[in-house]
């Protein structure tokens, strides 16, 4: 099927550009019952919204869901789930950039050469606009995880250009930590670094790239399937399909091409309980493409903002050399609205897969 | 659908185990026209194949495709395809350890948790014996993408345990140099320095990491859907569903974190055909999710052989503490054999989003 | 994937209820640079629209769609289209009927049993009120297959209780025949006794079955799958989707059950311009599921309207006998607006497979 | 995805051509732990077979199928299970015939227009010869059907050409009364008259359509789906899929056209247990597209064997007029060996909507 649909049994379909009437999504899949409104979606889209600290770009967006199926007397009712997010702050403006020229590092060329034509209006369809209505989407399925299992999703910013957030215990981080301050990092010595440098790039018209990491724990054993659909690929496909997401890995990731296989297998044990674990975790809480009951951990890498308000190199539609600038907002690094949005994605395919796993189990 | 199929259009579905009569491919969607015979897969099944050097498993199998359906008067139909790849050497053998002790690294606990049983023969499901028919499968989507538009993958090793090739134009290293030696890594020093490592972890009982590139020349601008299907996320999810991968990064990856906007936009100019190109390729051949026309690079991080011949603490199926050692045969490093199914699932997204992006533009 | 998406690759995905906000529908997979307003969409749903006239229900909706994405400076992008028409005439009214006891013939009890609860207002999910926007999504269907071969789409009704309409060539009725009379029939004759019967159930407080036909011609031969997506499967998924069709049938459908093969076998000639055509088409259309170049022809029997505004014998929710009458506003007969309905089926089915064979074979 | 696949989270995947090496089924899944064997598939596939009785072909193919794959000590691993079924009877012949000229009624003239090309060895892909593997998988699901609700699905024979059976009691018919004469119809007057035509038709070189009837007892409410997915839907796409079948219908079908609302509408009322039921069931046990917990009744009509063994007027593939005679075997009429193959659909998609249903509310 086309592009735009996320997930086998909790389905996510969207549309919708930037500068366009809103964003839609239809949620497929969500089990009846589930007590919802429009409230339970508003504090990750307030934590993913523009303008929402001094960091961040300056573009205003209430960006407040409507429910507009699939709940009924505060419940869900076991089918489809329509949401949409209006656009308010389309500014009236001379696209013209744009529209004659490619912006380097965006997506504005490969629109052109994919379908021939693009929606230019900051981006269109390629805007990270669209990523509204996968955290509307998201906190429902965070909802469905924390009732089913107690499965709780906290992610956070570890490195900023060269700042590297301090954090001993990245399994115990929680959201309060992180919200504690605007770059969305538990480090808060880190993290004040890290806001003077988003700052500086701002004053100096550039952007930094950085370091995201995800920790879910209480994740239960057996979600994912064997061979093409493992729980480490369908994460890896939601995060890549992330804007500017250049890299993931997981547990020890790419630190593992230097180790030995007896420095980095997780030996197995028991705890107290009588439960299988693990006595470390390098694995990153999947073995076989399965959870194997461990906090499941992963980072990404992002790039930095390719919008930048200063003169780039590029050519025109037809080809000619010319320069261009971003004119006004955008965001100086993208990490911290980034949190909610890959928190969203893993939400998704955990629901995902625990719903495939009681389809063959009939289970939880 | 269940996790044992891969692509929309380029359909690939597997079934089969370690030790059971063979693997079993069906793929789906090939065009009718394409010339194809036993012999266009046995390459690079021969590839991938154990027993192929002294750093590889000494298992030996001859991994014989047969085409069973889709293919007449030497030319596909257009019809489904099945290749049945028999197993040969299922050694006759006491799996005991296997079927009551938990490998550390393996899937067995996960299989466990997630059935409640698992065919414990060689890791039955869960082992890298169902690559054989990706591999199978893959040669088909290399044979139609040559064809199309002149599409070449080439992967091979840059890394393996603290020895790094030094590699200066990746997006010129050709199949030759690869196969020039049986580490599979185009810069000869690094080869000779990564066999000995390898070897020396094989006299250790113990096995090695490494990194992984692949690189794919001549992809037209275009691939790639917007949104959740974007070409990265699909080439993520196909590296990730590969048995080891922890990590997978494009262009500059993970090094995007440190960089800034100036320093990490590629430039956009026209070549002297007047094509739009980028000066450098830090973004790695895919800007928005879409093929840019530059060449893809990606590179995965492969763990250390789990499986070690030597005792490994961990506990029986019942919890109770014990230790398990690997009887025989395995591959002291993976890397080599990787190179050839990294291929295979680069290129069956790539003949997937070609088909798909043939549907919706009915060019190509 | 859960069951509010239809086709693989021109994708049509819903949401919404009789009496919620209104309804929503994703497209995916829309070619871009199809020149497409909301003036496209609104002929179609004004055939399907409540009220329309004196033998539909009197509920008065403009179904006016708004298009949110996916369109741009009049012609389609190539990403998704989100069409919202939302519910105007929702009485506020009592449905302490509806909740609490089991229409017959309607899904209020399947509902109960599959989900545990539902949306009881006027049906809910289960109101025919979901096809506004399949409507909708039909009329972009119909438009690319118009301007990709020609295809014209018309249905019309041929029987509504024992009034049966003599059409000696069904392949050449137009449109505007269908549309000469509010019952869609093209037998002006037995239209008025169709009409006349409709209004005698209306006063009877009764309501009446019928058939309709769609034809559809131009459709090039090669469409369709062999095996499981066989054009005939696909088109009999759809219109078996619909509500209150009991049946359908091609060509000469049930008929064939009592002829010869040398009675029943269309023979292969050639027309003047060489192509291979059959000289009668008893098989509708299809041979092997794929389309033979001759139109294709279906029958689909619809119930009569199980709401009824006289009492008849049910359960409540809890189980105890009662009786239930329908208050106020039903369609007597669902043949005048099923023929639209059925058509936008029709027209989603082929701009899907048409894209399927794009996909394959490279052409159209 | 391409057309060889069937069913969401049950899922069919199929290959293999009428004069090839053989026929393949992917069945991907399947719950773990269900005691499966070899044994379990061959009393359906002999109901299948050729040459099993006066009345069918005289190709002689044992139909053995071997298990390749996802079972382990007896029972289901809940990993892709692969089944192959090889051909034997492959008749070194002449198809001179089928090669350049079409077939009346087949799909040869079809399979050239989509493809360019055709396996026309005995029809190839488009043989009915790929039904094997389909009744291969209907057996499992079959199997996991009755043990997970008693589920029972029983097909028989109710009209050959004009000879119409007497069945008072359809929804009691049980397979030992199927299987006691060659033409599988319970009523064995009518039996007796169903084979003399038969085996007239057989010496008058012709052949004969008719009708089945499938009825599934013990099907629990609530499975389908709303909207597309409805369980008649479902079903109607699985038996169209079937060769030859140009109508199906449920519970009235057809003739629910000349009914009053009245007249049609079930009551609902409770059971001695209190369940709610219908007091009839013209509705064929689905409402809303969900099943109602009454026996789901369908009936489909299959045209008489478009093979003859006498001269009809055709087409060479260059256009050139002649006439084709099927040399040698062919089934005089369809139905007795068609029996099996729409159990066999009828299976797989309850066990899926059965999965389907697990996954959303967790029960069965």
């Amino acid at each position: 099927m086309p592009g735009n649909s996320f997930g086998q049994l909790f389905r996510v379909t969207t549309a919708g550009e930037s500068h366009g009437p809103g964003n839609v999504c239809i949620i497929d899949g969500v089990p009846p019952g589930l007590e919802l409104s429009e409230a339970d979606l508003t504090p990750d889209l307030a934590r993913r919204r523009p303008g929402q600290s001094k960091i961040t770009t300056q573009r205003d967006e209430p960006d407040h869901p409507q429910i507009l199926s699939g709940v009924f007397e505060g419940k869900t009712t076991g089918t489809s789930i329509a949401i949409l997010i209006e656009n308010q702050d389309q500014r009236s403006r001379d696209y013209g950039d744009i529209q004659h020229k490619y912006r380097p590092g965006h997506a504005d060329y490969t629109f052109d050469a994919k379908y021939g034509r693009r929606d230019y209006r900051g981006g269109g369809r390629s805007s990270a606009r669209e990523t509204t209505v996968r955290v509307a989407a998201g906190a429902i399925a965070k909802k469905l995880l924390a009732q089913a299992h107690g499965i709780q999703i906290v992610g956070f910013v570890t490195q900023v250009g060269d700042i590297t957030a301090n954090i001993p215990n990245p399994e115990q981080i929680t959201l309060a930590q992180v919200e504690s301050n605007i770059v969305r990092c538990p480090d808060p010595v880190a993290a004040t670094k890290m806001i003077e440098l988003i700052e500086k790039m701002r004053s100096e018209r550039d952007s930094i790239g950085g370091i995201a990491q995800i920790v879910t724990t209480n994740v239960p054993p057996g979600l994912g399937e064997p061979v093409f659909d493992k729980l480490k690929a369908d994460l890896g496909k939601a995060m890549f399909s992330l804007p500017a997401v250049l890299g993931v890995e997981y547990g020890n990731g790419f630190g593992c091409a230097t180790l030995r296989g007896t420095e980095n297998n997780d030996l197995f044990a028991t705890d107290s309980n009588g439960n299988v674990i693990t006595t470390t975790n390098r694995h990153g809480g999947m073995l076989g493409g399965i959870s194997s009951g461990q906090p499941i951990t992963l980072r990404c890498a992002v790039k930095p903002t390719s919008s930048l308000p200063q003169d780039q190199q590029t050519v025109t539609t037809e080809g000619e050399p010319t320069t261009i600038a971003t004119k006004g907002r955008h965001d100086p690094c993208l990490l911290p609205r980034f949190i909610p949005m890959a928190e969203a994605m893993m939400a998704i395919v955990l629901a995902d897969h625990m719903l495939r796993q009681r389809a063959q189990r009939g289970t939880f």
